[in-house]
């Protein structure tokens, strides 16, 4: 708000994150600003005319200007084509006549090439793939990233009793590593999913009605003298060109109404949403003052109250995983749409996937702080796993004494038992040597130990061992060759 | 994109409406904007510390310093804020920090009272109120123009016959005033619960928990000697004096997990949204080229093929309608929120109420300008009448002939006739008169008017009036008192 | 089960309520069972040749013979009529043939009568409006129930300490009473909203395009001589008669594609699962294991786990919050409905509205037996409010610190005993007893009372008895006046 | 409703599929009703003794009684297990002790070990999913005969020329095939994204918290003497055995909130509905009266009104895209599921899964029928090209009279004769050769060939053949092998 006097005013439309700290400053955020996608645009135009000179429908020139005048983001201002979008209905109509003007700067003849044969749709279709594809990578590597952190909390806590908790309840007993290693579990489903989608995310390019009619005419109308032959179809050729250039992959068929890429999106990104959802629905629940077995490494303080720690991280995370499927139903929704380009539909889709990229990439750099800073209270779950005076470990008594002494006893001295035990404030093992068929049946020691809440876990650590052995696919973790490409190389080949 | 030699970069994270062509420009969008929402946080804040002076539990200069450098716009970065507001998880947190350096900068004592006895969300929601109460203004204004204009054409066409269309086929025969008669009760209904909702948008204000306690604290620490004896309740006469300021309704309890206010708009701008998509709904229908009923005044043009006029104000009010349900299913799952502050409700009612808001402002002024730019094309309705050969009719035809030659006689004629009409292309006249049933029941003249699709129109033209006589509630239209607060008074008292 | 041999089966389509604990065996879920819908569209039928024998538009006899064979209920065959119904896409083109072979054995003249000049749109909206009433009687009864109950427990805990929770952790104390008190304000603002919709549910009344022109039709034929005179438009004259017979509100417009009334629902419907999500979220919580404040009266039980008293009611309702809002977006996404019928946008609405009603009726009924059912640890709330050792009360002593030893002193030595008490595990006031400043400035005396977290309510107290002060509209209880209709006067006029 | 006297009654409550004509009488209602659901707990109960039985947990006559009893599907009582249901919040409590009962009366012994070891959550899952796998399978059938038809279409109507329409207006001539083909290519998604969830479904088991430890206690107790040596870890023997005897796959870990198959189970629904959606919603435009080009093999008739056809089966496929996103919205909401088991997350899954599975199954079939019996009139789509007078064309006019005359030129003679094409009424060809650069340069010959709009089809004819080149995988077809799975083998092994 430096430089504004007074507000509202007619420059205070901004969203700058204000009401989104999840993804402020994050890598997700740069990439699917307006002016990131104002750059996917421009990377469009300029691989569709490299495309097509390739094909020998424009000159080598053209290509050559527009891709230069592409690069000059700086001619761009987005408000001012936000605006004029309004008129016919999207950003790409002011843009290609901004580019057009750029290229005709540079060179005359080439300007009656920008854009040529296109649809907007082709180039605003391309974009959001452009974007999304850019934007995953940082939200990988965070997956990755806190999936690393969960594994080190399995490994670390493999044998760690927790209460195993239901419908609120105290049930049994189970390990802090098995929690871990499931949260992991998801994050890994996530990954999976997201870099299935990400790796056939498709260029778009159909013309105005999908069927490339308007390359046909051009290789018709030229000729298509000046380049190589075009073969049997030049447009299946421009196509597969067209995608190369993007570093897309070439879809099967033009999808301006087959919207297959994005509901997938939408799916993937609401599932990942949901699946950090649960890492931070737990940590909310064993951060409460009364719980305190885990915390926030760095929670958010309060002034007033100095005791207050609040789980924010797990807190924004949460709040992402309560909106992403809603804005994933209405991507679903937008597969039925109708004609070659639909009255509403695709126009629906452009904000709530943005706006799900940004909240998930938002909510995996939550997760991966929440994951790498976890403080994790191991005296907190002992005390808790006692806090019914032993009748967590129910379960297994009546399956032991019910082998000793028989079903029908076991059941009612158990019962009798956990009566007096809950009545009377006792411990389980006391109340249970009162009961003369237990005391009879079983020896004190192994009383003690059967009733040990710490002893009952079960195939926990085997399960962890387990989920631990599942890994990311190679190629898709921080760290390795394709992470470069996160910072350095985009997935598209800007220059040709 | 003005001053950005590359892309992306760390400042084009920036959401300027690229991809709302809808909103983009409109005073809605400026009037949710993150300053506007900055502004709001700025007033109610300064309303807080008037209305604790006027208990007597802060200084009257406090209040004149807070209010002084509240009005400061210009001091406060919107980025700034909204990167710091990402470690406590809320943008008020940094905003009090600046705040407080600026009233010190005044007046240090002054300082002390920033932000007293009150919790983030307070500020948070009673902006958001705020936020809410002056971007509905245009949106009733235009919802209000909407009403009129399509009073016009229902007026004007209140007999203009058109084939009323069930499940896509031609039924029978209605008026296309009729049809505007109903666009317009929508477009009331919606008015309705939208200025009922604006009408109580409560300020919030419980402090920490929702039990006014530091008030409590304040009044008991300083005696509150220093102005007016607060009274029984100091905590309930300032939820009185601060509401007054902020121009909001007092709220019987703290709202902070009782979220009525926020759900309730969420339902009344999915109710907005989806009004207005049933207007974009037909008119896209009735423009589609084979059908030319209707077109809207200024159709998005095509350079490649001239005959193209897109709906395009249609068309993003469509795409409105897609979204805001999705929405407002949001809010709706928000008003399960626990404890006094939720982990996450709260934070994910945020953006999707702000989305909600600036798509339902796009939307309404869409609607405005489709209504009041419609074109009519009577004569065409004319012809699509006829496009059955006269078969819309047949219900009509069914009945009066079941009276003159009986049910029996006069089911299979017609039968027989519309089938020879649809196989041999003839009018369904011409072939009820060569079954000599019908020929004797009926004479020649009355057969032709009975066939006439454009008499029979029922109680449409009845309908048309009754539902004319309903208006907007006074004081709640453009042009009128109200209206000067759009722009002139916001509905608050900014200053004390 | 029974009478069935093997599975699945041809007739092992049932949903009879298997995966529906929540509303099995609810008034609601009879009022809105397959058959319920039935009895409403033959209601809707009789309702309607009633209405056109007053205005002389069909004999009286007619009139008898459609009632008569409307009330025979067990002629109709549901399933039968369900599998009829795919082929012309709705249920009242079978019913309707049925109901004119039922009519035409009593009187053959009469059968012409049946449906004459409706759409089967005008039969099941107005059937649909009339099990949304029937239905909505107990829903608002187990409102009432629930207000009632939740009143006492804010009059008995009026003042009962308990720790105030935000995002997850401790912030300063309230009481029980005020949250009880704010639970029952979200059931009066459902009770609200929903009797609100329910007391102008509409009839549906317009013949095939909502002209109402085929009655024109009879009126003309018939010289409408057979009656009194039908006036000047007997289509709007009969649209107020079968209004009356249904019992139902007189809409301004046929209202086919103008879906208000079922937005309206699906709105007030969200808004009341939502509302009781949230007492259902608090009192999940509360009575976790470890924080043991609140439980339900009748816990699940669980025979391997005698500790576990499962929060059943609680877990009923919490899922019906997360379920009703996202239909409430199909339904509020449906009035963008195309047309004079739509073709998709009308069926979507059929099941989402009454599993919405269903939803809710069993929300309705748990809410009111786990307020009235409702256990209060009041002790529990006291352990817990000192599980900081005294932090909870922060916020008070900063306040009257500042004002006896100056804000920066006070600070400090608030900041030191509290890291001193937590790290130490002492108490705060010990803590602080050992900070100079303090002991100089406050008499031990007030250092215990300031630090004793159930004297820092705040406005608690005062808020309750206000929010007490709002009572349920009159005539809208359980046990008044309208009450009796739920079970013995429909709120339709069965009988002419 | 026969042997009713009365209602609304007690045994009025019954869902028989009256408001869904789409999947009413349907493979996957049956496989979907209440009944189905009872049968597949059962078949998990059994699987789960004869798996514990083949590891020495139980004796072999435990697991033949158990089977045994519950194959006796006669002896459940649907409608009274849902009652029963109520108290403890799921129907596995009631139906343990009704198969408890059943087998005690074969096998006094056996009746201990009836559920032995397992939670509520562990059959219920493990039911759904085998529900789903056997609801599937008439699903995966029905889509691949819907793409059979499409593919047929396709192939037939590869060069049938018809308008290409974008934002409801003409665009450019395209193909009926290329529309086919596409319609394909997103019922070829769906079967791939349903295949592929489907052949991944997992059973559950994991006991009271996951850590499945009472085996653990089953196995200490009883020495596991009296079958082969359990191994190390007897939960994961036992998890592998009875995946094994379920036929459904085995989890890596328990997923009682880990879940993964329920939302992509939601996700791949939504995505089919909306696939199918987009078939529905082009044929419903096309159907239009006004346009004409496609028709329902069987619409739906109205006596009344003899000349419409209703599109039921569009409209029904329509409706079904309008409910499956907001219900899968629901399914990914529930991924944020607390603890061991959450409460509220899994239970407001039940009936939104099932339902979603019985609309896009009705969806399914009538997307079949639809495609089957579609009925193409290539001479409107003729007539409808030629509806702006040649216009459809001038993309392609513009390109090649820009190479022979120049861009300028060419523009402007074409904006020219454009305007008077539509003003006068002429065809466009007639215009042009008003112009006299156009008359210049080009052959009267050649512009009647540029002007034929059935020749402008670009790469139409080699998409579809692209597209159809995709095939279904092997083995997942209507009438191949796996196919026999879906009326002889459910994917469960019954019988030991």
């Amino acid at each position: 708000m430096r430089r504004r006097s007074s507000l509202p005013s007619t420059d205070a439309y901004e969203d700058l994150s204000l009401l989104s700290p999840g993804p402020a400053g994050s890598p997700v955020e740069a990439a699917t600003g307006d002016a990131a996608y104002v750059r996917a645009m421009l990377d469009a135009e300029a691989a569709l005319t490299r495309a097509q000179a390739a094909l020998g429908l424009a000159p080598a020139t053209a290509a050559q200007a527009v891709t230069a005048a592409a690069a000059e983001t700086g001619r761009y201002d987005v408000r001012d084509l936000a605006l004029r979008a309004r008129s016919g209905g999207n950003p790409v109509i002011p843009l290609v006549a901004d580019l057009t003007a750029a290229v005709a700067e540079r060179d005359r003849q080439a300007a009656a090439h920008v854009h040529r044969g296109a649809t907007s749709q082709d180039i605003l279709d391309t974009a959001t793939m452009l974007v999304a594809a850019r934007a995953l990578e940082p939200v990988l590597a965070d997956l990755g990233r806190t999936a690393d952190a969960l594994a080190r909390l399995a490994v670390g806590h493999r044998d760690t009793p927790i209460a195993g908790r239901t419908l609120t309840q105290h049930a049994v007993p189970t390990t802090f590593g098995l929690k871990a290693a499931g949260w992991r579990s998801l994050v890994l489903d996530a990954h999976e999913r997201l870099a299935a989608v990400r790796a056939t995310l498709p260029a778009q390019l159909g013309g105005a009605a999908g069927t490339l009619a308007a390359f046909h005419a051009f290789a018709e109308a030229g000729g298509a003298t000046s380049g190589p032959d075009p073969g049997p179809d030049p447009g299946l050729r421009l196509l597969a060109g067209y995608a190369a250039e993007t570093g897309l992959a070439e879809p099967a068929l033009p999808w301006h109404t087959l919207r297959t890429p994005v509901a997938d999106l939408g799916g993937a990104l609401a599932f990942t949403a949901g699946a950090l959802g649960k890492l931070a629905a737990d940590v909310l629940l064993l951060s409460r003052t009364e719980i305190g077995e885990l915390g926030e490494g760095s929670g958010g303080g309060s002034s007033a109250m100095p005791h207050k720690a609040n789980p924010v991280r797990a807190t924004l995370v949460a709040a992402t995983a309560r909106q992403v499927p809603a804005l994933a139903s209405i991507l679903y929704a937008g597969l039925a749409a109708e004609d070659e380009r639909p009255a509403g539909a695709w126009h629906a889709e452009w904000q709530p996937l943005r706006q799900a990229l940004r909240l998930v990439g938002g909510a995996a750099r939550d997760a991966g702080e929440l994951a790498e800073g976890l403080r994790v209270h191991p005296r907190r779950m002992r005390e808790n796993l006692n806090a019914t005076g032993g009748l967590i470990i129910s379960e297994r008594l009546a399956a032991v004494l019910s082998a000793s002494i028989g079903r029908g006893e076991a059941g009612q001295a158990l019962s009798r038992a956990s009566r007096r035990a809950v009545e009377q404030g006792m411990e389980l093992d006391e109340a249970l040597r009162e009961e003369p068929g237990i005391a009879r049946g079983l020896p004190q020691e192994q009383l003690c130990e059967l009733t040990d809440p710490t002893r009952y876990a079960g195939s926990a650590g085997a399960l962890v061992d387990r989920a631990l052995r599942r890994a990311l696919p190679a190629g898709t973790r921080l760290g390795e060759a394709s992470d470069r490409d996160a910072t350095e190389q985009p997935p598209h080949r800007p220059e040709p």
